[in-house]
C-alpha cells in the first residue's frame, strides 16, 4: 500500500473511482500474458494527459514506480508491475478523437482496442494495417509501446511505420508532443520513432496520431499444405524472391494445425506436416494473377493441396483459425511459452530445421509457427512449468533456439518486446555499447528510474 | 589548418591521397546548396568503417569538429563544417554491398548515389522509393542523415521507413550496428530512426540496411492545368479524400511553369495558373480506373486541360520537367531560397493563399511548388542577397510563412532538415522540453560536441 498523505493526493487527482488498491482488484493488473506476477500497491484509471501529468508529478516526488498498461495482453512482462508501485491502466482513455479522411490520419486516446479503431476505419474506407493476434482485446497505446505488428507485417510493415505524433508524459510530469500530422517531418530528432518501443520506460504515451492508408480495395487467401515442414519453408523463399509481396505469409507445423484442428473444427488437414496461409490484397483485378502464381509457385515446391477462399466468409473463417492459435496452445499442457525471434528471410528454412532437432533433442513439444513473410518465428513450448526436470530442458531448448537466432543474425524480438522474459538474452543481440547509449537515454529521460523499472533496460 | 602532428597521425591512418587540405581543395568542401560557407581545415576520405573510427578516435582526442558530408546537395546548411575542423566525405565509400532478393534488402555504403542504387534495383525488379530531387547526385548517406524524402512521400514514406539497420561510428570512435535485417525487430530502442535524421550530430554512418519492396507494375501520370491555383489546392485534398493513394501529386504556380518552360521547352501550360503532376502505379489493370478516377475529380475541380502521359517515354519527360525545378528556380534571380515546410494535406489550399497574399504584400517573386500528395511545401524565394532592401523583406515574408505553417499544425522542415538555415525558427514547432531532451540526448552520444557542431541542436 501507498503512503497514505500519496494514497489521499493520487485519490484527490483521479477521483475515488479512478483509485484502486483493495486485493481483488490489485490481483488483476499483476500479470500479463506471461508466466510472471507481481501485485501492484495501486492501480489508477486516468482520464486525461492532464490526470496523467498530476499522478507523474507526485510519483516523481515520492520516487513510486510507475507501470503503463493496456489491457495486458503483453507477452514479455512488459506491463507487470515488477517493482510494485502504482500501475496506470489506461481502460477510461480509450476514445476515438478524430478520424480524418483528407489528412489521411485519426487520433486516438491510448485506451483505444486495435480492432475497434479497424472497425471504425472500415466503415470509412480507411486502413491501419498493424494488427497484433491481440488486436480485439489489445490496445493501440499498448501496441505502440511494444511496436507490435501481427500478420500484416511483411507487405504494411509496423506499428512504428504509422506513427505520425505522440502526446507523452514524461517522468517528471512534463508533458512534450512529438512528431506531428504529416508523413515528412523532419524537425529536430525523431522521438516519435524512440518513444515507440521503450515499454513504458522512456515517458507515458496518452495520445496517437496514426498514419492510415486507403483500404485495399480486394484480398484473397490461400492455404497450402506440404507432407515436408521443409519444404514449405522453402516455399516462403521463393514467393518473396518472386517480386510479389503477400500481405500475410504464415507458416504452422503439424502440432500447431492439430491443435486448431482439436478447439475449432476448421477443417484444416491434419494430416499435414506443413501449412502456409497466404493472403495477397490489391486491385480486384489483379488478384487472380497474383493467386495463379502463388499456387503455382507452392506446386512446384510440392504442395499437396492448395484451396483458395471463394468467399469473404471463407476469407474470414481462415484467418479467424490462425488467429485462435495462441488461445488453443495455451489450453494444450499446462504452461505455454511463445518465443518470438526474426529471421532474415532466406534463413527461415533453417531456423525451422534447428527448432525441431533441439525439439528432438531435449524431447520437448514445440509447435512451430510463424509469420513467415516478415521472418518472424514463434515457437511455442508446450509444457508444464511445475515439471522441475522437463522445465530445465525448456530453458536448455530455448536457449539454444535464441543462439541459433543470433548465429543468423536475426532479432531476439520481433514484435512481443523484451520485457523481463527475454533480458537474459540480450547481450547476444545488442553490442554492449549500444546497450550503455540506451541506458544512458534512458536516464535523460527518467533519472529516478521510475518508468516500468525492473525490465531488461 | 590542423596541428602538424594532427595532421601526420590523420594521413597515417587514411594514406596521403585521402587527406586534402590544399586552399582549392577545402573550396570545394565549404559549402551546400544553401548560402553559407566555411572552410574546413581538412577533408578526408575514408575507405572503411575501420579507418571512420580510427579518425574519430582522433578527433575525440583533440576535440576537432567533424561534419560527414556526402554529395553536398543539403539545402539547409547540413553539410557545411560551421565550426571548421574535418570534413569527412564519404566518395570513396561508394560500394554497394549486397542486393538480396530473397530478404528483400540492399546494404550499402553511406556514399552510394540514390540513383545508382536504383538503376541496379530495377535491373533486379527491386525498389527503394525515396527519391529526392538531387537523387542523381545525393547519396544515400546524406539522405538518411537528413531523412530525405521526395515525390513519391504520399505513397511511400520517407527514408526512415526503409532502415532496417545501421552501422555508426560514435564520437569517440567506437562502433555500434543498430537494428538488423529484419523488418520487425524490438530488440531494444530503436536507435536506428535516432540516427535517421539527426544530420549527423550523433554519430556518423557507415553503412546502411536497406528494406526494398517489389517494384511496382505500371505507373501512369497526368497532367492537370488550372486557372486558378486555389482550385488545384482544392482537387488535391479531393483526390486524397477520394480513396487513391497517388504516388506522387506534385502542385506548380505559374512561376513555376514558366521557368521551367523559359529553360526546358518541354511544353507545360504556360497560361495555366496552377498545375498538377499527378503519378498512380500499381497493377497494369487497375491504372486506368485510377487515371480516370482522377480525371473526374480534376474536371470536376475546374481543370481546363488534362495529359494523361500515354508512353513511358512522355511519362519520363513529364517528371524530368518537374525534376528541373530546383536548377531553373536558381537561374530566375541571383539568390533562390527553398522553404520547406509541411502541413496537414486539407490545410494546403490555406497554405498556398496565405504564401500568394504574404508574396504580394512583401512585393516579392515566390514561385510556390508542393509534393502536394503529403502536405509538403516549397516556396522558392527567387530574389537577390546583396540588396539589403529586398532581403530584408524576404526574411520579414519568410517569418510570416514559417508563422503561418506552425499555426496551421505544420512542421518546419519536411525533409531538408533543420542545419543552420531553419534555426531561428525551432521554438514555433518544437517545444522547449522537447529540444532540452534533444540537447541531452546528444550530450549522450556527443558528449565534446564534435558532431556537425554550429548546428540548430
Amino acid at each position: 500500500m501507498l503512503k497514505h498523505h500519496v494514497r489521499e493526493m493520487l485519490q484527490k487527482r483521479v477521483g475515488g473511482q479512478n483509485y484502486l488498491d483493495a486485493p481483488e482488484d490489485l490481483i488483476c493488473y499483476s500479470y500479463d500474458a506471461t508466466l510472471s506476477e507481481t501485485r501492484p500497491e495501486a492501480v489508477l484509471l486516468p482520464e486525461s494527459t492532464a490526470q496523467v501529468s498530476e499522478i507523474m508529478k507526485i510519483a516523481d516526488r515520492e520516487s513510486i514506480p510507475v507501470t503503463a498498461r493496456g489491457a495486458g495482453t503483453n507477452l514479455s512482462g512488459g506491463s507487470i508491475p515488477q517493482n510494485k508501485g502504482i500501475v496506470l491502466a489506461f481502460t477510461r482513455m480509450n476514445r476515438i478523437l478524430e478520424i480524418s479522411k483528407k489528412n489521411r490520419l485519426a487520433v486516438v486516446q491510448p485506451g483505444v482496442v486495435n480492432g475497434h479503431l479497424q472497425v471504425e476505419l472500415s466503415r470509412q474506407g480507411l486502413f491501419y494495417p498493424p494488427d497484433p493476434g491481440s488486436l480485439n482485446v489489445s490496445t493501440l497505446g499498448g501496441n505502440v509501446a511494444e511496436n507490435a505488428s501481427g500478420l500484416k507485417g511483411a507487405k504494411y510493415g509496423v506499428t512504428r511505420d504509422y506513427l505520425l505524433g505522440l502526446t507523452v508524459v514524461l517522468a517528471d510530469g512534463r508533458i512534450i508532443k512529438t512528431g506531428g500530422r504529416t508523413v515528412k517531418n523532419v524537425t529536430g530528432m525523431d522521438l516519435t520513432s524512440l518513444f515507440c518501443g521503450a515499454e513504458g520506460a522512456l515517458g507515458i504515451i496518452t495520445e496517437i496520431t496514426l498514419k492510415l492508408i486507403p483500404q485495399p480495395e480486394a484480398q484473397r487467401s490461400i492455404q497450402a499444405s506440404f507432407a515436408d515442414l521443409d519444404a514449405a519453408g522453402h516455399t516462403v523463399t521463393h514467393i518473396i524472391s518472386s517480386g510479389i509481396l503477400p500481405v500475410a505469409l504464415e507458416l504452422m507445423d503439424s502440432t500447431t494445425i492439430n491443435l486448431i484442428e482439436d478447439y475449432t473444427r476448421f477443417g484444416l488437414p491434419r494430416d499435414a506436416a506443413g501449412l502456409l496461409l497466404i493472403m495477397v490484397d490489391g486491385a480486384k483485378e489483379s488478384l487472380g494473377r497474383q493467386v495463379d502464381r502463388i499456387k503455382a509457385i507452392c506446386r512446384e515446391q510440392g504442395a499437396e493441396r492448395i484451396k483458395v477462399a471463394n468467399s469473404p466468409e471463407e476469407n474470414d473463417a481462415l484467418w479467424e483459425a490462425r488467429r485462435n492459435q495462441f488461445a488453443v496452445m495455451t489450453r494444450a499442457r499446462p504452461t505455454c511459452i511463445v518465443e518470438d525471434m526474426t529471421v532474415p528471410i532466406s534463413d527461415l528454412p533453417a531456423m525451422i530445421l534447428a527448432i525441431r532437432k533441439i525439439a528432438e533433442k531435449y524431447d520437448l513439444l514445440i509447435a512451430c509457427t510463424a509469420h513467415a513473410g516478415d521472418g518472424n518465428l514463434h515457437p511455442h513450448f508446450l509444457t508444464d512449468k511445475s515439471d522441475p526436470e522437463e522445465w530445465r530442458r525448456v530453458k536448455a531448448a530455448e536457449a539454444e533456439i535464441v543462439n541459433k537466432a543470433a548465429e543468423l543474425g536475426g532479432a531476439l524480438s520481433g514484435e512481443h518486446g523484451i520485457g523481463m522474459a527475454k533480458t537474459e538474452y540480450m547481450d547476444l543481440f545488442l553490442h554492449r555499447d549500444s546497450r550503455r547509449i540506451m541506458g544512458e537515454i534512458k536516464k535523460v529521460l527518467d533519472p529516478k528510474g521510475i518508468l516500468n523499472p525492473g525490465k531488461w533496460l
